[in-house]
């Protein structure tokens, strides 16, 4: 039997918002990997994706992989190292006898994951492993079901970037005829907010401050304050005049 | 008690990629309405909604709601008639004691979903029925899953347009630096190609054909033929070197 690693994306944190696919996998894989964040001092707590899964499998099949989630700045050293060393252990546990091997990444495998590196570098070192994803809910998806704001309608177009892309994106994006989805926006987060203002969109959008932890907050970004979370997503509807206006 | 409309989002097309809490509202909710193509001949097949819940729901708990799906062309008569009749029967609905009301779209309720529509017009009707969302997978996650690629990395954006918005916006999207999903690029698919074509991102782009439907199709674009169905998927992915070379 061929193994099989899956990338299972578990959503934006709350178990209930994890599919029953994801749910299955989980529950029938030899192992669970799961990511935690490489301290160097060595103190490791549990990952969102370790909490979130924690109703559904038995901790003694987790197994935790640290990755250089806090490095900024491309392809480090340490990044590099993390994968090869990720990638690594999923292949001894394959050659070990794991045949049904799965890896729960927050939000979804494809969007902004460090899951696709892992799944590359093992590509690499153990080229017989089938590879396959299940999708998961984003956190912006989260973000308009809480905030009540829909997402796009109609004609209107949708981008999503990451603040770490630069301020002329977010700009040019938000000069456009549809919804634009910021993530990660904490250092920039004034100077996103500034550009709104200059754009006239401020009063629309809206702000999920670490969205699927505890004490999470949804509002009108107008109203958010000048420090969110790392995990911060930031919605700027399209502007939208009457039912069905853009269709 | 008041009365409670949510808009469920139930994925793609396939009962399994449907949230934990997706199917925990849909066994609570009184009634499950579901949304059916209007036929002026008056058959009408259950609808892809209808289909991916039913090992969920009984059926005697549906009730399903004609649209004007197939509409084209902004806020036709028939389309906003559609809007107000079905926002009337969940009024009744209310009225007749139901406390628990869902609505089941396929994909997540806030992208591209006719959700929106009856939510606003229940507001104006009854504006006591307190509204909820619970976001689903949609058809650009699932093909990202399906096909191996993933739809961001890094800094790349992420642009998700219907091809009904026109070629001027999908032709400026492919131009920038990150990835672009196109929906229902059926009647524009040898215009859309070829602008791929023009751009030089044919060879790495994907198309889901009819996705969540028996003998759905994933594949290469550039091998799809010239007619897929209207429910089509097209996955042009950001230019990728290296192994994280977009961070």
């Amino acid at each position: 039997m061929t193994a099989t690693l899956t990338g299972v994306g578990v959503g934006p944190g709350d178990p209930e918002l994890i599919t029953v696919r994801a749910v299955r996998i989980l529950r029938e894989a030899d192992v669970v990997f799961v990511p935690v964040l490489d301290r160097p001092e060595g103190a490791r707590a549990a990952g969102r994706a370790e909490t979130t899964i924690a109703p559904y499998v038995p901790s003694e099949r987790l197994r935790r992989l640290p990755f250089a989630l806090d490095d900024r700045g491309g392809v480090t050293e340490r990044r590099e190292s993390a994968w090869n060393a990720a990638a690594q252990a999923v292949a001894t546990a394959v050659d070990d006898g794991a045949r049904t091997l799965a890896f729960a990444t927050i939000g979804d495998p494809n969007v902004y994951s460090t899951f696709g590196y892992l799944a590359q570098s093992l590509r690499a070192l153990r080229p017989a492993v089938a590879v396959h994803t299940v999708p998961g809910i984003t956190a912006m998806q989260e973000l308009a079901a809480r905030s009540g704001v829909p997402l796009c309608e109609g004609r209107e177009p949708l981008t999503l970037l990451p603040a770490t892309a630069g301020l002329a994106l977010f700009a040019d994006a938000v000069a456009g005829p549809g919804t634009v989805v910021a993530y990660k926006g904490w250092r920039r987060h004034a100077e996103l907010l500034a550009e709104l203002r200059r754009q006239g969109r401020l009063s629309d959008a809206v702000l999920g401050s670490g969205l699927g932890l505890t004490g999470d907050r949804v509002g009108p970004a107008a109203e958010a304050g000048d420090d969110p979370p790392y995990l911060s997503t930031l919605l700027v509807p399209a502007r939208r005049d009457r039912r069905g206006g853009k269709l």
